[in-house]
């Protein structure tokens, strides 16, 4: 039951409806260099300054900082110069380039491709399909086709889901105990976050990311260290190929993207490769 | 300063994140007509069901469904027939076609014009202009032309904003006494929803819409009343036209339409309008 004054004041209704402007917002101000900029500058810049040194229009820039004030992802100081706008801490950790813990990549992946696909979510459910051939006219009948349709696209999407573990990666790894098991396949291992996460985290574990042939070769050129010699790579399509004998298996952020009948196939197939225990 | 928990798990990040993702869930139920299958059946019903009524994909509408429920849009009730969805009291008073608080226009508006503008933020920053060329190949120096290029788009955006005064209208009109004004002027006043309560609520009040021409039209048509004797109607452009003398003049969601100093000539042309007191 909702209270009265939820029913007469909806306020989920009107946060949902604005949530798509909340994540542009953010997302243009780390498109644009906004967080980078003030990272590097090292004290506060007004807008006319950000303006100027990001090549942008004054009035949009001053407007989409005083939006990422009100997100709590910049503050501002009224000063006898002006406004003058700085990081928050989070922006610092999390929205900035060069952090270790950047979401840069993730968010440039949702805003330039996931959120035009969204923008067809009426046509996928009543088509039952993704979107790519209307967002993007790509044919979407294989959609990690479609999603990997070029070098760019793809090292965006690793690189961004790379930078989803780089939050939450070590606590997923923990929750259990995992020391028990030398061999572990992660399939569709992708970047390889994930298996960095757990050698470093397991020490005693060897890890092998199982992924599509071209996902291999972007992770070893791109993502794995050449040194780390913890981690294998094993190139093969799990709905098509064999899956090696191994004691543990990681299927993170795949089953999601596959009905249920493709599902059953896979676990069934992890289940018969497993090594008994 | 952010507790060591917020930066460590970066709540509002990841929420902003996927806010589109979220106002996409609800403007796509919305549309396909979820909510108002389910207040016009009187009984909880299966995805199945709803699938087949509203001729969507089963597994599309049922992975729908379960996002509204996450977002307390629709409940669940797992029974021997299986699952089984119903609307909240909220979206039966907010999402539902028929409700007089109905937010389906607005939601609309917002899902097929407003969010593919807003996927063009970073070029909009950049220029400092709005994106309708890029959005919908039309010309973009006069905003209110793009939104209004068609009868349809116009029909929607005033239908929408009446719906949003639905919500706040008589809140916002009841914060201070306007009984002293019995003449007021409502600039920009569209589809005449919050002149439709500011009558109701200071029932000696007479508000004159002043639009623009097509808008007036519109309004005569199919928002207000004919037998509402207390509303009148002037046809003109606040900027280019005179604005006649009245006791009270209304600017509502006016000025965040324009730059600085369109808002001062606008502001400039009111004051000297005002009769005093």
């Amino acid at each position: 039951m909702s209270s009265t004054e939820d029913l007469d004041y909806p306020q989920i209704i009107l946060q949902y409806s604005s949530g798509f402007l909340v994540s542009k917002v953010m997302f243009t101000a780390c498109e644009l260099g906004v967080f980078d900029l003030l990272l590097e500058s090292g004290e506060p810049l007004s807008s006319d300054a950000i303006a100027v040194r990001l090549g942008t229009s004054t009035t949009g820039m001053e407007r989409l900082l005083d939006a990422c004030v009100g997100l709590k992802l910049l503050t501002v100081e009224l000063t006898q110069e002006g406004a003058l706008y700085r990081n928050t801490e989070i922006s610092n950790i999390y929205l900035t380039k060069s952090s270790p813990k950047s979401q840069y990549h993730i968010m440039m992946y949702y805003s330039d491709t996931v959120y035009l696909c969204w923008h067809y979510l009426a046509d996928a459910v009543r088509e039952g399909r993704n979107q790519y051939e209307r967002a993007f006219g790509i044919s979407s009948k294989d959609p990690f086709g479609a999603m990997y349709r070029s070098e760019e696209e793809m090292l965006k999407f690793m690189a961004g889901q790379n930078s989803v573990w780089s939050i939450c990666g070590r606590d997923v790894l923990a929750a259990f105990d995992l020391s028990p098991f030398s061999h572990i396949y992660d399939l569709g291992g992708g970047g390889g976050a994930l298996a960095q996460e757990c050698v470093s985290l397991y020490p005693n574990s060897t890890v092998t990311i199982y992924d599509l042939s071209e996902v291999v070769q972007m992770a070893k050129e791109q993502f794995v260290p050449p040194e780390e010699h913890r981690i294998a790579f094993h190139e093969g399509d799990f709905f098509n190929d064999s899956i090696p004998e191994a004691e543990l298996y990681i299927l993170s952020k795949i089953l999601h993207d596959w009905d249920d009948d493709k599902c059953r196939q896979l676990l069934a197939k992890v289940y018969k490769a497993c090594k008994p225990g």
